[in-house]
Order: C-alpha cells, then structure tokens, then sequence
C-alpha cells in the first residue's frame, strides 16, 4: 500500500526536472519530464516510503538525518531545489491538503505555548556551541538575512549594507535610546552605538548570546553605551526612541502577536519608530516545515502579511513602510551552506555525524524555500505618528548616485 | 432627548481644541479644553442636532450643504479639522461602536452590486462637467494622490513625480505593452507613452473621460501607441507586460476584490508587474464615510491593508514591494481646495449653491481624514515572479542624489 501511495505522491510532485530512485529491491523509477534540475536518490530503508507518504517533510528530512536514504554527490541541496521547484508551482496539493489542513491546526495548539517554553525553545537552537556558528557565519555573526546590493557582494558586504539600511529607516540621531529585541551576538547593537551614537538596550533568552554579545561590548570599549540583558522582551519596561528586532519575530508564533506588537507601541514614544525585520511568506497562511519546527526552531512560525497587518492595524501602529526582501536570503544562506561545507572537518570535531547532516539539510531546505517556495523577509517600519517618518523614502537612498 | 443625546456626544468627542456653538434657542455652548483647533458654529435649524446624533457623519455633511448650520468664516476645514483630531484619537467610540457595526454591514451589503452598477457609479461622479475638475486640478488633470518630494513642490510638480515614480515602479521597456485600468483623462497614459514609449491601452467607464483622453491622445500625436475604451476591465482581454491602476480599486468594493486582482493576475504574463494605487486606511476594517458614499463616491470602499493582503496572497501575486504614502494625499486636496475656492465664481456658474457646498466639505472632509484620522495611500507593486523586480528598490532612487 505505502509503495502505491508513494508512487502516487510522487507522480504528483515531481512534474519538471528528474528524479531518479534506486529501491531496495533492485528497481529504478524515474519521475518528471527531464526538464530542469534532477537529482538520484538510492533507498536504503523500505520503511522511508511510507515514512515519507504519512508526512513528506518530516520523512525526507528524518531519512536524510538517518541515512535511509543518500543522494548523488550527496547533493541535497541539488534534490531540495528539485522538489521546491515543483511544490512551488502547488503540485501535490490536492494530495497534500487533507493533511495540510489537520497540520496546520495542531501547529497552531503546539504554538499556544506558556512564556517559559520560549526560554527553552531558544536554548534548543541558540545555546548550541558557538564555534558552530562562527564556522558558517560572517565575523559579526549576523545570523538572518543579508542584503545584497550587488550579486557579487561578498556575505561581509551584505550584512553591513543589512545594518545600514535598518538603520536608515530606524531614522537614528546620536543619543537615541534603542532597543534591540533578540540581539543575538550583539552585533547591530554595537554598530548602531558605534557607528551611529546611539544608547542601546540589547536583550536575548539565550545565554549564550548574552554571554557573548556582553564581553564583544566590554572589548569595543562600549560598556557606557550599549547593555546586553538576558531577557524577556516583555519584562522591558521604559521608553525607547526605536526599536529594532532582527530575526526574532520567527519566534515569536501567531498566537502571540498581539502580545507582541502591543509591547513594542507600549515601549514606543509619540514620535517613536520601530522596525521589524521577519522571515515571512508570500503564500496564503500554512504550517512552518514541520522537520523545521521539531529540529531547528521548536515554536517557530512563518507568518503571511495578512497574517501580520490586522495585528499591527488592532494595536494602533502604523505600517510607514514595508519592504519585502525576495531572494537575499536565499543568497545569504548560499554563503552559509559553502562557507559551512568548507568548515565540514571542523564542524565533525563538534558534533556527531546525525547534527552535521542535520545542519546541512536546514540550510539546504531553507535556501530552496526562499528561492522557489514563498519564502521572503519582511521589513515593517512602523511608527505611532504618520509624521514620525519623512514623507517619502528618499532618505534611505541619498548616497545612490555615489554609492 | 436629542438635545441631551447631543450634548453627551459633543462632549465625548470634542476634547481637544474649542467648538463654540450658538444654538436656535440663543443659549451658547462650549466643548473642548480650548487647547488645538478652534471653530464656532451657528446653528439654524433646530432639528439639525437629532440629524448629527443618529449619524454624525451624514447629519453634518448633510446640514452644511443645506445651511443648517454655518460656520464663523466659512471655515469648513477648520471645524472639520477639530472634528477630526479629536476622532483620529478615538474619541466617542463607545458612543459610536453600536451605530458603526451596523453601518459597517450595510456598507458590505451595499457594495454586492451588480456589474452594471458600476457604470452607474462612475458616472455619478467622473461625468460631471469637465468644466469642474479643470477649476482644482492641474492641467494634466491628475484626480489622485500626488507625489511631494519637497513640501514646496508645485501641484504641478508633485503630478509629475507620482507619474515618474509609478512609472519607476513598472520597470518599463520601450515598445511594452501596458494595460491602465481607470486611465481618468488619459494623463497617466499619455506619458508612459510618449515618455516611456510604451504602448498603452486605457479603461474607463466614464463616457466624459473616454471622450477627453481620446482627444487628448489624438492631438497629441500619439494615436499609434495609445487606445482609450469605455469598457469595464473585467471585459479586457490579452496579456499586458505591465498593468497600472491608480485611484480605481476604491471604487471597486471589498466583495470584488477576488475579482479584481485575479483579473489583474490573468492579464500578467510570467515576468509582468503591475502597480496598484489606492487610497487606503492603517486604522483597522471600517465603513467609509456614509456622507461620502451617498454624495461623492456611490459604491466606494476604502480598504484597510488586512483587507488586501488575504486577497492578494490567495490569487498567488506576490507583493514586491508595498509604500504607504502619508499625507500626501493631505497635501494634495489642500491645492485643489485653494484653487476650488480661488475659481469659486466660475464653479457658481456650473453648479447651484448645494453642490458647491456640497464640493468644498468634501475636499476639506477628504484633507482632514488624511491630515488626522488615519486614512493613507498604498501602492502595491505585484509580480507573478518574484525575479520580476530588482533585488532593491535603489532602481527608483537612482538620480537621488543630483535630483
């Protein structure tokens, strides 16, 4: 039954492109018409169909992990583009809704989650060993989305020009308090202190970013300016001339986010502006990758606009701005995913062989989202007075025409 | 009873500024702290105060179309800016709540009408003499929301950079063909024409419109690359490489947006883009002024984000960029309201006293909800493909810094 059930899966995913499968008993299939990008998987585990025709994310990402499965040149980035390829032109859907519907209500329950549980869902990811990250990252350790001016910028370049341009529309002016939600490593936080004269308020749940983020601030000689605290967002209490939050609304899940853009219009003055930066989607509303969620980001949600404006229209902010980033971070995590397999020895030295080809399939699976399934970010410029933004968005691009 | 009833709603709504009221009876009352805007009214009919308790919004359009009331200087934007500053920050809202429920139902119900309705509509409004709009707007005759880069841009000016800018963000190519839904008198399409050297076609469902931009492409020599149809857009066929509508989706009503972007996504081809510009609200789902609907735009609906960003991610166009202009609109309706009053005698010629009443509370009711109560333009660039569109948006910004 799992065989039939799989072979009708497949027949209705992969259209474009070619898919070649080498079974347990000997068999080769083929899938798709030859056109575009092919992939050669071999099977080593019977069980991994039906594994993968009860749920297609969790089975292909679980039976990478477990080895039930490998792939020519173990290129899975090259079998992911091949499937996000035809998953984002809807094939499968018919097949996949009744499932995707039932997903989507418990990714939704399992989202209802008390505040303690986003200390530990931070933990899970952000208090891994950061030598990891330190082997796929820039030397700032800016871990979300880039912004590549030109296709040839180096991963450097483009997370400085990211820093920029957010503070750009943050509208900074020596001596502005700023808070940074999720602050990470510290690394906005110590350029918008050094580079653009503001006091900043960074605050993380992980321990080992604030670990960190604290001793880079005490090093930069910026201990007067900038305080890293580990912290619940919304334990903060005061007044803040901007906001900033990069990468940490992806945490936050639907059912919180009221919550959450209450607490930046509480922290915000008259003339306040925040800006918040988000991975998010262009699709209609659905369940974040469920492999993504039970391995990576536990509580994590990837939210659609119209998932996002009717909170921010209910709470009394307005949206002065809203940039949506296509492909930078399909580009950005490009740059990971090499600089990661160059790093691979290293990494082994770290973690076992199960984690590696974990990491792997995440960067992976995370690039061909946001080159062929609906991933984008999300920048909301966001402010409580109309008149606290210039009316038009020259500023941000006055140095064009040297640049 | 209305008396009382009235009381209790002035005194609920008017807590910033004066409003100085000298009643029928001769007796004369004060709301307000005296702080922020002042107006003094006079009040000659008696039932005028039970018209604004059972709907604020039409009683006072209604009665200073009538002279019900009138106003120390005929200072109509001045008391409406009163009003206004005092309903952006949500004053008599619980006075008003039970009333805007309901009025927000029958606003749906009002807008499920059949398509021929639609012609009606428009016409109520755009076949009016040509003679009126040629007394307020430019020469161009731009009837939307202008573009001020600088506070001291002419109308002229600002009519020219919107159009530069839309153009901006249709990426055009000479010789590309270009659908404008709701072309007005033409302007727009002219000068993608003989600017861009695009090849356009221009709806509209006004027999006044369609009879000026004919005239106007013929004399401008451009009767090669520009066609101007009195038709509905739901009645065009083809493939257009880019599509514009600017200040046509207000009129198309929150029941038809399925409708109206499916359409505009089945008229793109794979690499098309399209740049839809309408007025819209960052206050939360709302009806749109009644006075407003029953005198100036009959079916008119003015959308909060929330209630556009379901219907464009359902259709499967991808946002690539979303602009809220504030204030410009504001800025915009001032300069036609001073050059309204400034031709007032040449306007009296056309139009009885009623309709000039009737003219100059709608421009400065229009200016006042820009200026004070949460009412904005959006402009959604959309694609089919997100490589559609340039990575960044320094493409619109490119001669910044000599501009």
């Amino acid at each position: 039954m799992w065989d039939k059930l799989f072979e009708r899966l497949a027949s209705a995913v992969v259209r474009d492109g070619l898919l070649v499968m080498h079974m347990p008993d000997g068999s080769t299939r083929r899938f798709g018409n030859g056109v575009g990008p092919s992939a050669e998987m071999t099977v080593h585990d019977p069980d991994l169909l039906r594994r993968i025709v009860r749920n297609p994310d969790l089975g292909l990402g679980e039976g990478y992990m477990d080895r039930a499965y490998s792939l020519r040149d173990d290129d899975v980035a090259g079998f992911l583009a091949l499937l996000m390829v035809n998953v984002g032109k809807g094939r499968g859907e018919a097949w996949r809704f009744p499932i995707s519907r039932l997903q989507r209500v418990l990714g939704r329950l399992e989202q209802i989650a008390p505040a303690h549980r986003s200390r530990q869902n931070v933990a899970h990811h952000y208090d891994l060993s950061g030598d990891l990250y330190r082997l796929f990252l820039d030397a700032d350790q800016q871990y979300s989305c880039a912004y590549f001016r030109s296709p040839d910028d180096t991963l450097e370049q483009a997370q400085a020009q990211k820093k920029a341009h957010i503070a750009g529309k943050l509208l900074l002016q020596p001596g502005m308090r700023v808070l940074d939600i999720g602050c990470g490593w510290g690394g906005m936080a110590l350029t918008l202190a050094r580079d653009y004269g503001a006091r900043v308020l960074g605050v993380t749940l992980s321990e080992e970013q604030h670990a960190v983020a604290t001793a880079r601030v005490a090093e930069a000689g910026l201990s007067d300016r900038v305080e890293i605290r580990l912290q619940d967002y919304r334990k903060v209490n005061g007044q803040f001339d901007r906001i900033v939050s990069v990468g940490m609304f992806e945490h936050v899940g639907l059912p919180h986010y009221g919550e959450y853009f209450s607490k930046v219009r509480d922290l915000l003055p008259p003339d306040g502006v925040a800006l918040i930066h988000t991975i998010g989607r262009t699709l209609p509303p659905g369940r974040t990758s469920p492999w993504i969620t039970k391995y990576i980001f536990p509580g994590g949600y990837v939210p659609a606009l119209s998932e996002v404006t009717p909170v921010i229209e209910s709470v009394g902010l307005i949206p002065t701005d809203i940039e949506i980033w296509r492909l930078h971070y399909a580009e950005t995590l490009l740059h990971w995913r090499r600089r990661f397999e160059a790093n691979i020895a290293r990494v082994r030295t770290l973690y076992d062989d199960r984690f590696c080809r974990m990491w792997r399939y995440y960067l992976a699976a995370s690039e061909m989202t946001f080159r062929h399934n609906g991933q984008c970010v999300f920048q909301f410029q966001l402010a409580r007075d109309q008149r606290a933004v210039p009316l038009t968005r020259d500023y941000l691009y006055r140095g064009n025409a040297i640049g």
